[in-house]
Protein backbone atom coordinates (compact mmCIF):
# COMPACT_ATOMS: atom_id res chain seq x y z
CA UNK A 1 0.00 0.00 0.00
CA UNK A 2 2.84 2.34 0.53
CA UNK A 3 5.90 2.56 -1.65
CA UNK A 4 8.91 2.80 0.09
CA UNK A 5 11.22 5.17 -2.00
CA UNK A 6 7.76 8.00 -2.47
CA UNK A 7 8.14 10.81 -0.70
CA UNK A 8 4.64 11.87 -0.98
CA UNK A 9 3.80 8.07 0.87
CA UNK A 10 6.26 9.32 3.66
CA UNK A 11 4.26 12.89 3.20
CA UNK A 12 0.69 11.67 3.19
CA UNK A 13 1.56 8.93 5.97
CA UNK A 14 3.35 11.45 8.37
CA UNK A 15 6.75 9.85 8.23
CA UNK A 16 7.79 13.37 7.11
CA UNK A 17 6.50 16.45 8.64
CA UNK A 18 4.00 18.79 6.33
CA UNK A 19 1.78 21.86 7.21
CA UNK A 20 -1.06 19.70 7.21
CA UNK A 21 -4.21 21.33 6.35
CA UNK A 22 -7.04 18.40 6.92
CA UNK A 23 -6.01 14.68 7.30
CA UNK A 24 -8.06 11.84 7.58
CA UNK A 25 -8.34 8.14 7.41
CA UNK A 26 -7.61 8.42 3.39
CA UNK A 27 -6.06 11.65 2.69
CA UNK A 28 -3.33 14.76 4.09
CA UNK A 29 -4.16 17.96 2.69
CA UNK A 30 -0.84 19.97 2.54
CA UNK A 31 0.80 23.56 1.68
CA UNK A 32 2.84 23.21 -1.13
CA UNK A 33 6.15 24.31 -0.16
CA UNK A 34 6.75 25.97 -3.62
CA UNK A 35 3.67 27.43 -3.67
CA UNK A 36 2.19 28.50 -7.45
CA UNK A 37 0.25 31.58 -5.45
CA UNK A 38 -1.13 31.96 -1.56
CA UNK A 39 -3.03 29.04 -0.45
CA UNK A 40 -1.93 26.36 -2.82
CA UNK A 41 -2.46 22.96 -1.53
CA UNK A 42 -2.31 19.40 -2.29
CA UNK A 43 -4.38 16.13 -1.57
CA UNK A 44 -2.68 13.22 -1.25
CA UNK A 45 -4.08 9.68 -0.88
CA UNK A 46 -2.33 7.80 1.56
CA UNK A 47 -2.12 4.42 0.08
CA UNK A 48 0.33 4.55 -2.97
CA UNK A 49 -1.38 5.07 -6.70
CA UNK A 50 1.29 6.62 -9.31
CA UNK A 51 -1.50 8.91 -10.97
CA UNK A 52 -5.08 8.99 -11.81
CA UNK A 53 -4.87 5.92 -13.65
CA UNK A 54 -4.31 3.80 -10.51
CA UNK A 55 -6.24 5.89 -7.74
CA UNK A 56 -9.02 3.32 -7.05
CA UNK A 57 -13.25 5.34 -8.48
CA UNK A 58 -13.87 5.39 -4.67
CA UNK A 59 -10.64 7.62 -3.66
CA UNK A 60 -11.08 9.53 -6.67
CA UNK A 61 -14.18 10.51 -5.94
CA UNK A 62 -13.70 10.86 -2.33
CA UNK A 63 -10.49 12.99 -3.57
CA UNK A 64 -12.64 15.73 -5.65
CA UNK A 65 -15.12 16.24 -3.46
CA UNK A 66 -12.33 16.86 -0.59
CA UNK A 67 -10.76 19.15 -3.07
CA UNK A 68 -13.96 21.02 -3.06
CA UNK A 69 -14.33 22.22 0.39
CA UNK A 70 -10.93 22.56 0.65
CA UNK A 71 -11.05 25.21 -1.88
CA UNK A 72 -14.06 26.66 -1.02
CA UNK A 73 -12.35 27.26 2.80
CA UNK A 74 -8.96 28.61 1.18
CA UNK A 75 -11.21 30.74 -1.61
CA UNK A 76 -12.95 32.24 1.61
CA UNK A 77 -10.31 32.99 4.00
CA UNK A 78 -7.78 34.25 1.67
CA UNK A 79 -10.43 36.31 -0.81
CA UNK A 80 -8.86 34.64 -3.59
CA UNK A 81 -10.89 35.74 -6.97
CA UNK A 82 -10.83 32.09 -7.96
CA UNK A 83 -9.14 28.66 -8.04
CA UNK A 84 -7.71 26.17 -10.23
CA UNK A 85 -7.92 22.18 -9.76
CA UNK A 86 -4.98 20.88 -11.73
CA UNK A 87 -4.30 17.31 -11.84
CA UNK A 88 -0.66 15.61 -13.73
CA UNK A 89 -0.41 12.43 -14.75
CA UNK A 90 2.85 11.68 -16.20
CA UNK A 91 6.49 13.26 -16.89
CA UNK A 92 4.84 15.06 -20.28
CA UNK A 93 1.97 16.38 -18.14
CA UNK A 94 4.32 18.17 -15.93
CA UNK A 95 4.18 15.43 -13.04
CA UNK A 96 7.38 15.63 -11.07
CA UNK A 97 6.34 13.07 -8.44
CA UNK A 98 4.74 9.89 -9.21
CA UNK A 99 2.01 9.19 -6.10
CA UNK A 100 -1.21 10.62 -7.42
CA UNK A 101 -1.45 14.38 -6.11
CA UNK A 102 -4.29 16.96 -6.84
CA UNK A 103 -2.99 20.81 -6.75
CA UNK A 104 -5.49 23.25 -5.43
CA UNK A 105 -4.41 26.75 -6.58
CA UNK A 106 -6.24 29.96 -5.52
CA UNK A 107 -6.01 32.64 -8.48
CA UNK A 108 -5.95 36.41 -7.77
CA UNK A 109 -6.01 38.72 -10.17
CA UNK A 110 -2.82 39.93 -11.48
CA UNK A 111 -1.23 37.06 -10.51
CA UNK A 112 1.50 35.14 -11.77
CA UNK A 113 -0.18 31.56 -12.63
CA UNK A 114 -0.38 30.79 -16.04
CA UNK A 115 -2.85 27.53 -16.63
CA UNK A 116 -3.77 28.49 -20.05
CA UNK A 117 -3.03 27.34 -23.59
CA UNK A 118 -2.97 28.48 -27.13
CA UNK A 119 -6.23 26.74 -29.03
CA UNK A 120 -5.72 24.55 -31.51
CA UNK A 121 -7.90 23.57 -34.57
CA UNK A 122 -10.36 20.43 -34.41
CA UNK A 123 -9.45 18.96 -38.10
CA UNK A 124 -12.01 16.67 -39.56
CA UNK A 125 -9.49 13.96 -39.68
CA UNK A 126 -8.50 14.48 -35.97
CA UNK A 127 -12.04 14.24 -35.08
CA UNK A 128 -13.46 10.81 -36.91
CA UNK A 129 -9.92 9.35 -35.72
CA UNK A 130 -10.67 10.54 -32.07
CA UNK A 131 -14.72 9.84 -32.30
CA UNK A 132 -13.91 6.33 -33.22
CA UNK A 133 -11.95 5.38 -30.16
CA UNK A 134 -15.16 5.53 -28.27
CA UNK B 1 -31.92 23.02 -14.18
CA UNK B 2 -31.15 24.29 -16.96
CA UNK B 3 -29.86 27.67 -17.95
CA UNK B 4 -31.50 29.39 -21.07
CA UNK B 5 -28.21 31.83 -21.86
CA UNK B 6 -25.62 28.96 -21.29
CA UNK B 7 -23.96 27.26 -24.17
CA UNK B 8 -22.64 24.72 -22.29
CA UNK B 9 -26.29 23.71 -21.04
CA UNK B 10 -27.23 24.01 -24.68
CA UNK B 11 -24.58 21.45 -25.78
CA UNK B 12 -24.29 19.36 -22.82
CA UNK B 13 -28.53 19.01 -23.84
CA UNK B 14 -28.12 18.32 -27.49
CA UNK B 15 -29.88 21.89 -28.63
CA UNK B 16 -26.47 22.55 -30.17
CA UNK B 17 -24.42 20.05 -31.76
CA UNK B 18 -21.05 18.98 -30.49
CA UNK B 19 -18.28 16.18 -31.21
CA UNK B 20 -19.56 13.78 -28.70
CA UNK B 21 -17.22 11.26 -27.25
CA UNK B 22 -19.77 9.89 -24.21
CA UNK B 23 -23.51 10.49 -22.81
CA UNK B 24 -25.32 9.28 -20.18
CA UNK B 25 -27.93 11.08 -18.18
CA UNK B 26 -25.86 13.43 -16.04
CA UNK B 27 -22.92 14.50 -18.62
CA UNK B 28 -22.13 14.97 -21.93
CA UNK B 29 -18.31 14.44 -22.71
CA UNK B 30 -17.33 16.48 -26.18
CA UNK B 31 -14.15 17.78 -27.84
CA UNK B 32 -13.07 20.94 -27.59
CA UNK B 33 -13.20 23.25 -30.72
CA UNK B 34 -9.84 24.91 -29.99
CA UNK B 35 -7.65 21.81 -28.56
CA UNK B 36 -5.12 22.87 -26.31
CA UNK B 37 -3.68 19.60 -28.24
CA UNK B 38 -5.21 16.31 -30.17
CA UNK B 39 -8.13 14.55 -28.09
CA UNK B 40 -8.77 17.76 -25.46
CA UNK B 41 -12.14 16.89 -24.47
CA UNK B 42 -14.48 18.37 -22.25
CA UNK B 43 -16.74 16.66 -19.26
CA UNK B 44 -19.71 18.93 -19.07
CA UNK B 45 -22.91 18.30 -16.43
CA UNK B 46 -26.36 18.26 -18.03
CA UNK B 47 -27.41 20.46 -14.76
CA UNK B 48 -26.32 23.99 -14.76
CA UNK B 49 -23.74 24.17 -12.59
CA UNK B 50 -21.58 27.82 -12.29
CA UNK B 51 -18.58 26.32 -11.14
CA UNK B 52 -16.95 23.35 -8.56
CA UNK B 53 -18.46 25.05 -5.69
CA UNK B 54 -21.79 24.81 -6.92
CA UNK B 55 -21.36 21.15 -8.32
CA UNK B 56 -23.39 18.58 -6.16
CA UNK B 57 -21.19 16.49 -4.40
CA UNK B 58 -22.61 13.45 -6.41
CA UNK B 59 -22.26 14.79 -9.62
CA UNK B 60 -18.02 15.90 -8.70
CA UNK B 61 -17.64 12.26 -7.88
CA UNK B 62 -19.33 11.00 -11.29
CA UNK B 63 -17.29 13.20 -13.13
CA UNK B 64 -13.51 12.55 -11.97
CA UNK B 65 -14.76 8.32 -12.39
CA UNK B 66 -15.87 9.43 -16.22
CA UNK B 67 -12.50 11.97 -16.67
CA UNK B 68 -10.83 8.98 -15.59
CA UNK B 69 -12.36 6.38 -18.26
CA UNK B 70 -12.39 9.22 -20.55
CA UNK B 71 -8.07 9.93 -20.15
CA UNK B 72 -7.23 6.73 -20.27
CA UNK B 73 -9.61 5.52 -23.56
CA UNK B 74 -7.37 8.99 -24.59
CA UNK B 75 -4.32 8.19 -23.73
CA UNK B 76 -4.09 4.56 -25.20
CA UNK B 77 -5.78 5.55 -28.63
CA UNK B 78 -4.01 8.41 -29.31
CA UNK B 79 -0.97 6.98 -28.02
CA UNK B 80 -0.29 9.92 -25.26
CA UNK B 81 2.62 10.43 -22.70
CA UNK B 82 0.80 12.08 -20.20
CA UNK B 83 -2.84 13.61 -19.18
CA UNK B 84 -4.01 16.59 -17.29
CA UNK B 85 -7.22 17.38 -15.67
CA UNK B 86 -7.91 21.19 -15.15
CA UNK B 87 -10.79 22.37 -13.96
CA UNK B 88 -11.27 26.49 -13.29
CA UNK B 89 -13.17 28.34 -11.42
CA UNK B 90 -13.73 31.86 -11.79
CA UNK B 91 -12.51 34.56 -14.68
CA UNK B 92 -9.32 34.82 -12.96
CA UNK B 93 -8.58 31.06 -12.92
CA UNK B 94 -8.85 31.45 -16.68
CA UNK B 95 -12.61 30.02 -16.51
CA UNK B 96 -14.74 31.43 -19.67
CA UNK B 97 -17.75 29.60 -19.58
CA UNK B 98 -19.46 29.90 -16.05
CA UNK B 99 -21.27 26.58 -16.39
CA UNK B 100 -18.79 23.81 -14.63
CA UNK B 101 -16.79 21.48 -16.96
CA UNK B 102 -13.37 19.58 -16.20
CA UNK B 103 -10.97 19.50 -18.93
CA UNK B 104 -9.05 16.28 -20.58
CA UNK B 105 -5.55 17.06 -22.06
CA UNK B 106 -3.61 14.85 -23.40
CA UNK B 107 0.08 15.69 -23.22
CA UNK B 108 2.72 14.24 -26.25
CA UNK B 109 6.46 15.36 -25.79
CA UNK B 110 7.71 18.45 -27.41
CA UNK B 111 3.43 19.97 -27.71
CA UNK B 112 3.12 23.74 -26.52
CA UNK B 113 0.77 23.22 -24.13
CA UNK B 114 1.70 25.10 -20.86
CA UNK B 115 0.45 24.05 -17.44
CA UNK B 116 3.07 24.71 -15.04
CA UNK B 117 3.85 27.48 -12.84
CA UNK B 118 7.29 29.56 -10.69
CA UNK B 119 7.44 27.91 -7.29
CA UNK B 120 7.20 30.78 -4.62
CA UNK B 121 8.08 30.26 -1.16
CA UNK B 122 5.77 29.47 1.16
CA UNK B 123 6.33 31.95 4.37
CA UNK B 124 5.98 31.36 8.21
CA UNK B 125 3.40 34.18 7.62
CA UNK B 126 1.46 32.68 5.00
CA UNK B 127 1.55 29.33 6.64
CA UNK B 128 0.37 29.95 10.17
CA UNK B 129 -2.38 32.25 8.58
CA UNK B 130 -3.77 29.69 6.19
CA UNK B 131 -3.36 26.57 8.60
CA UNK B 132 -5.62 29.09 11.00
CA UNK B 133 -8.42 28.46 8.28
CA UNK B 134 -8.51 24.77 8.90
Amino acid sequence: MVSDNCIFCKIANGEIPSATLYEDEDFRVILDLGPASKGHALILPKKHAANLFELPDETASKAIVLAKKVASTLKEGLHADGVNLVQNNGEAAGQTVFHFHMHIIPRYQNDTVNVTWKPGELTETDKNEILGLF
